[in-house]
C-alpha cells in the first residue's frame, strides 16, 4: 500500500475517549467505512493480500465485522459464514463461549455453514484481547475448517490478541496497529 | 442475469416454515452468502445494475443489511453508512422510530454519516413491510440525502414494502421475489 493511501485510511478513523465507558479510548472504524475512498482503499489492501489464496470461506463476527467481511468477500470470491449471538441464526448451530473486551456472551454459527477442509479466513474489525476471534477460530476448527489466517482492520497491539492467535497457529494481518490504548 | 445464474441464487436460499415466530415461512439467505458462487452472483447482479449511477453511500440496516450492503459498497466503490439499534453507534446520532414485520423498534445512523445532496442507495436482505426501509429512507433524507432506488436481495411481494417505497419516490429493485408467504 502507498504510503499516502495508508496514511488516507489512518485519518478516517475516529478516536473517541470514554466509550464505551470511562478509560477506553475507543477506536471508531465507522468514519473509516463512511468515506467510500478510505474503505475501498482499505478492502483493496485486504484483497490484495488474500486475492490468490484459495479462500472459499471468510468467518465475519456480528456486526461491524461483517462490513469487512463481506466487503472482502465481494472483492476475492469467497462466501461469508455469519457468527452471531444467540437466536439469530434460523438453522442448526453451535456454539462458543467467548470474553470480551468488556464482558463475555456467546457466539453461534450454522453446524453446515463449512465443509471438512475449507480454507476459511477469519475477519473481524478489530482485535483486542482476542475473545471474539479466538471463539471463531474454535467455531471454525470444530467444524473441520482449514484456518490459517485472519484479518483485521484495527490492531491494538498492547492487548494480547495477535500473541494468543499465533498460540493456536494463526497469523493476524491488521491494516492499522494502535499501541498505548 | 443469466437464467441458469438466476436459478442457482434462488436454489441457494432455504426456506424455513415457523421462524421467528408459528405461521411465517421465513425465506434465510444465510446459506445464499455462505455459498461462494451464489453470493457473488448476487453482488455481481446488484453491481451491474449500480455501477454507474453515482452513488457515493450505501446506507444498509444490521445486520444482515450490512452483508449485502458491505459486498456492493466494496464493488461499485462506495462508502456505507450503518443504520444501528440504539447505543452501539460511538458519536451524536439522528433516530427514527420504525415497524418491523414482528414488532416496532427504534433505528439511529450518525448525523454526520451522509453530507447534503449525497445520492445515496438504500440496501437490505429483505424487503417485507418497509417498516426499516422506511425509516432508513427517513434517516437519510433528514440529512439531506438524494434517495431514489433501494436495493433487496429478496422481496415479499404480497406486503406492502415495495409500494410504500415508491409513494415516497423510491424505487425497490430486488433479486428474487416470492410471493403466498
Amino acid at each position: 500500500m502507498r504510503k499516502e493511501d495508508y496514511d488516507y485510511i489512518v485519518g478516517s478513523v475516529t478516536s473517541i475517549p470514554n466509550f464505551p465507558k470511562r478509560g477506553v479510548l475507543f477506536r471508531d472504524i465507522t468514519s473509516l467505512i463512511e468515506d467510500a475512498k478510505a474503505f475501498n482503499l482499505a478492502i483493496d489492501a485486504m484483497a490484495e493480500k488474500y486475492a490468490n489464496s484459495g479462500y472459499v470461506k471468510i468467518m465475519a463476527a456480528e456486526a461491524r465485522g461483517f462490513i469487512f467481511g463481506a466487503a472482502l468477500a465481494a472483492r476475492i470470491g469467497a462466501g461469508i459464514v455469519m457468527v452471531r449471538k444467540p437466536g439469530k441464526l434460523p438453522r442448526e448451530t453451535l456454539s462458543e463461549e467467548y470474553t470480551l473486551e468488556y464482558g463475555s456472551s456467546i457466539l453461534q454459527c450454522h453446524k453446515d455453514s463449512i465443509d471438512t477442509g475449507d480454507k476459511v479466513l477469519i475477519v473481524d474489525d478489530l482485535l483486542a484481547t482476542g475473545g471474539t476471534a479466538l471463539a471463531m477460530l474454535s467455531l471454525a476448527r470444530c467444524l473441520g475448517a482449514d484456518v490459517s489466517e485472519a484479518c483485521f482492520a484495527i490492531c491494538l497491539k498492547d492487548l494480547p490478541g495477535r500473541r494468543l492467535l499465533k498460540e493456536h497457529s494463526v497469523e493476524a494481518f491488521s491494516l492499522i496497529d494502535y499501541s498505548g490504548d
